[in-house]
């Protein structure tokens, strides 16, 4: 059962404090916390609320004319989760910016599994990625992780935060479905892979052998690298590494696109899809 | 040889007018005219100054500190396109907003090839659009298309212009150097393809076979639909289709990441990549 919703009127209510400017928020020190848009991610933040991925919803935001259609899903929230409602005046002056869809969550990230834990799952394929720093291309991987059945995304310390406002929204909400871990070196990253029995491929322009050439695994992990640079050049001399064959003269691939035609071949020749 | 640089002190200066505030005109009508952001795409737009796909580059305008970044993509281009100099505070008042690339053109597209002359170089791979609506995808399909050797994109009237800025940017520039047209119906693009003896395959998650099973042939065309609707229900009961196996419950691939996965395939296919 959800809690009753509550009316604000002023854009200085004290209790809607956490909601101001989340697009300043969104770039600074947030202590686990997160900005959850829209009706999609919405739901995939009620599913996964005090669940074993360490997800919370703290409080929701929405707009008057929405409360309808989102009604559903406030109700798998618990009560102890405050709903607040505001007519669009108040909303947009909330919220900093137009908020066209009028729905806005704060979540919570706290105590969710590390990479030995992510891994103690067995995923049958992972996605890694080292230095990935932008937020749309972060996004971009989990959705496409998640369209291809990888159960784990896993990265070094140097990525950037899944949980940042827009990779959240550019996910559809798979940052809260496929369980991540981000931390350590990549160097390490790729220990604990080879520790779990992992087959580690990655993923370059200048791979050794054609995406084909991928054999089927128990479980393999794809390594993608940070957008300019691709992966370290130790990095590559010290696994396997596999190309995607491309137009003669360009290397144009965006990296979550590249490795989604990865992860969806290593998918087919696993059945894990298919 | 290029323009001698002339420099710009003032922004109200007439001759920089057509820069003024490009991110509102970007949203105007522009007879033609587009908005080249950065070094990598400039250089395509002089490489297409008046060659036969009717790019031409109009004006110039560069951040004093780029210029000598710039000035062997500048001397391809003839003296009569002008080049404007200008420093920060000048060159930000100018553009309306930071463009820290510091690099920017005024194009124009006019006298290039209609349906028919893109489709009479008889390109052994098209990627065909219906409806599409969202600038990045453009790019991004462009990208995609250019990645994996298709000769042309052809799109519906419906679909929106590959020209506008932000579609260009998100393309690296692959819309001023892949063939495209963009007139007609879907009907009408599809009656002409399958004229010119096109195989044509509509990609969806209803579509009726795998992707592997798209058999090969001297001249495939891929066709997407729109972001959300897809490919209409009368399109997909006319022609073949194909889909890309997925994780169970999930229909989540971007239009332009399907686009990708498929255009690798049908060109590895056709051996046209590998």
């Amino acid at each position: 059962m959800a809690a009753l919703p509550v009316d604000i009127t002023d854009p200085a209510d004290p209790r809607i404090a956490a909601f101001l400017s989340i697009r300043e928020r969104d770039l600074t020190g947030r202590e686990g916390r997160f900005i959850a848009e829209g009706t999609v991610v919405l739901r995939m933040l009620a599913a996964a609320h005090g669940q074993d991925r360490g997800f919370y919803a703290e409080a929701v935001l929405i707009l008057q004319a929405r409360l309808a259609g989102v009604a559903e899903i406030l109700d798998r929230l618990p009560p102890d989760v405050p709903v607040y409602v505001a007519e669009a005046p108040v909303f947009n002056a909330i919220a900093g910016f137009d908020m066209h869809r009028g729905v806005l969550a704060i979540g919570r990230r706290q105590g969710a599994p590390d990479l030995d834990g992510v891994l103690n799952n067995a995923p049958s394929l992972v996605l890694a990625a080292c230095g990935l720093s932008n937020h749309d291309n972060m996004g971009a991987l989990f959705r496409n992780a998640a369209a291809f059945g990888a159960g784990a995304v896993v990265m070094d310390r140097g990525s950037c935060d899944p949980t940042y406002r827009k990779a959240i929204r550019v996910s559809v909400g798979a940052v809260l479905t496929v369980p991540f871990a981000r931390e350590g070196t990549i160097g390490e990253v790729i220990g604990r892979l080879k520790a779990q029995g992992y087959a580690l491929w990655g993923l370059s322009p200048r791979g050794r052998v054609p995406l084909d050439a991928i054999p089927p695994s128990p479980r393999t992990a794809l390594l993608v690298g940070t957008e300019g640079e691709g992966l370290p050049a130790e990095i590559m001399a010290a696994i396997d590494t596999a190309r995607i064959a491309q137009a003669p003269g360009l290397d144009s691939l965006n990296v979550a696109t590249a490795a989604a035609i990865a992860l969806h071949r290593i998918a087919m020749v696993n059945g894990l899809i298919g």
